[in-house]
């Protein structure tokens, strides 16, 4: 196995965007001639932060060296900045393009990887289950697969939100700045919902979409409100709920879990 | 000579900063031994980087490691972002707090560096360079020397820019999000000649000033209002041109000139 | 919690020597004010990788900065080569110097870290736990703890090798390389047994230890040998087996228990 | 242009090599549009460090940044270790074969790199210098141009030297331990010069060749010494010299006379 950090230009962003990969052997190492997920290329699967988080999240704190060699994976961890992974007007502040695009075309043009729909995959936690939703649904055709674990799906509450609001994460002015006009952000581009349905509507195949959260995240209910979503508008979704809180000691197991439900298909 | 990537917590961009940075050695090295500079403590010089640029700008294209090493400077390049090294009201935009308290705070804490204004000098390039004098301004008790080298000096233009005008380095929407309300800028904290004329009129000594910009470059007009503008008002100051561009050819070498004219105090 | 990646100049290597650092913040933040490892210094350990490791070893595979947060700890992962961790008389290959004199030298000087004996130790796994025995008690007045996890103690072994002995992870030049005349090794400072004895004699204190290794691993049996040697010369000792082969399954969490025996005297 | 810093499985090393790659874009930016460099494939340049440096001399120091924008060259900078680029017999000492196979099988197969000889060039400085002639020489079929600057062409001193001499750089035991038995190194695989001959004597094309000395360099002699060989011996050679010690300002500038040189073919 390799691993690489790279910094590349990223017009998106206006400046370069970073991401860690793991990447493993061409040559299929004697311990894993067993093993089935190196009888078939190399899949990819990019992994998404939390806020505040950055690109050495993953790789510090979760299993992802194990993700890549036993599941033969390129596992690739960008930073994504502080901004829900949704696109602004204002130049170099798209960080879904940033995701969407401008990663996937320097993996595939640098690496060879991602090219098909069906072996590529993104996934995240909290801010980044949010993102990997969102990224996925605005891009069907280059996503097969979703995992999203403790999603920050804060997307209805926007509309609540108020100048003198009790300053918890961050502040009000955080979210107009990150979502644009709060009262009609759940009708916009921002919401996963709206992406999911747009594409259903017009005939765009959704990605397959692994959640999961913890029965004491204080994000449980606007996750199982998303699994409802989700089921009634016919995604192809396992859901999981189980002792935990919103930390590494939930989100590993847990992103093992993800990752055999895409890759067994 | 040491080199250390560092990533640290700093709550003004509400996840990880991150920085460059050359260390002399603490025992001087026996080539080192006639070299003046190696005579007294070591210092510290933030250089920041310009629009779409990061922390590896000056580290791989100036002569930083010889900055270091030849005068006993702890060379420190942090990553900025593309917001101009100003404050948002935003939680996690506060480029300007960013450098001149966190990034500081951690610089003192961590290694006893930049602890007297005597010994903690500022400068930068282009975007940085603007940042280099707005933020020396900012605190001025924090930084004794300023180097700001072709400098973006654009806010007096700001409250020209309209929605439809040609894209250039970024649209209308960016320089928005950067600045707020574009009509004031150039009244408000943004405006490096704001603070200078503040700490000027509440009796706080300014920072001393290095600038350079080259006669072909395209911001040189702004650089010379600038000049005109500090030596109005009693700065000290030394300012050159000479022959170039906005490019590395112009940059490295008057880098030099302005370290060796803050350290020969 | 910040995270640092050094290169420093290293006389014992005759070039630069790396490490990763996961620093715990100077100020004690909110959510550990009632830890009772935020109520006195930060001390520091060093963890040094197997055979065929390096510096990112311990940063992608174990809890690293789970173990610096929670337990307080400046955790410390240099690169040490692939030669056991012992000097050779060439100029550049003393890696026993390096992680016992520069990289403490550079630690103290520059972050003002591992400046007491009761607040450094060392740690390790495999050829890793064998540097961390052998560094430990090569310096016992810097170290006043040691974990040595599935240590690779193959110093009583070495006599027995030949030339045309079948190749198992190195050659047989590559045991003569590292540790010079094989049947003479044991008797030498490459042994920490006779290190021990020799700081025993001489009325040095010897570090506290906590020793691990799986049952299922195939170092088990000289393993055992040194934990007999150890009690019967009353070394201070923490030694425990358990169900695990020669993994992270079993290093991770035998790490956590053996900084808690260190920490708890 | 994109940087990665990588770090990957060499058996070569028996654990992980790493270096450094600028890498052009692949689509050509539009102010290269008219560069005559980017009418043609991305080729590979492989920089070699001296003695006591690593993967980071030339990123920092050089121009390597320029070098790849400029000539649309991957610029690949390796940590190649202290050891003369020379393979020894014990399992993770063959750097010869660490640059000229493994880093070459890497380059290939993870970026499509480095497949032609017409389009892979290796080179160095110092010690690197003295590499790139020697790995350039044994892996004929590989790379078709090589540039050495200020190289330690130390092979015919070596066996004059005595276990008491006056240690310089390093000491006897260094020696002996990096090109085995001294009397007969220049003899050896490990002189340059056998291998040229070999390739010549055997049909085997040479790789193009640029050297550079400076005037008041204390390598001039061998320097000179190696000219002579080659020139008399038909290699394909430009040799230069010029005023200059061993330091970037006279490196910097003869690499790029280099990098012409040898695209100009």
């Amino acid at each position: 196995m390799s691993t690489l950090f790279v910094r590349f230009r990223a017009e998106s962003l206006a400046c370069n965007g970073e991401f860690y990969m793991h990447l493993p052997p061409k040559t299929v190492p004697f311990f894993m001639k067993d093993n089935p997920y190196y009888q078939r290329e190399t899949k990819t699967l990019i992994l998404l932060h939390g806020y505040s988080g950055d690109s050495t999240d993953w790789l510090y704190n979760s299993a992802a060296a194990d993700f890549s060699l036993k599941y033969n994976l390129a596992v690739v961890m960008p930073s994504g900045g502080i901004g829900f992974y949704v696109d602004k007007k204002a130049t170099g502040h798209r960080y879904c393009k940033f995701i969407g695009e401008d990663l996937i075309a320097y993996l595939r043009e640098t690496f060879g990887l991602a090219k098909e729909r069906d072996n590529t995959y993104i996934g995240g936690l909290s801010m980044g289950g949010f993102g990997a939703l969102h990224t996925g649904f605005m891009y069907p055709e280059t996503f097969s697969g979703v995992i999203a674990l403790s999603s920050a799906l804060i997307i209805h509450g926007l509309k609540d939100m108020k100048p003198d609001m009790p300053e918890m994460m961050a502040n009000y002015e955080y979210y107009v700045d990150t979502f644009g006009d709060l009262a009609s952000a759940e009708n916009s581009d921002h919401n996963p919902e709206v992406l999911f349905m747009r594409n259903k509507n017009h005939g765009k195949e959704n990605p397959r979409i692994y959640m999961a959260c913890g029965t004491e995240d204080f994000l449980l209910a606007p996750n199982r409100a998303m699994k409802s979503f989700l089921e009634e508008n016919g995604a192809e979704l396992l859901y999981e709920e189980g002792p935990g809180v919103h930390d590494w000691n939930f989100w590993t197991p847990h992103a093992y879990t993800g990752i055999e439900y895409l890759l067994k298909k």
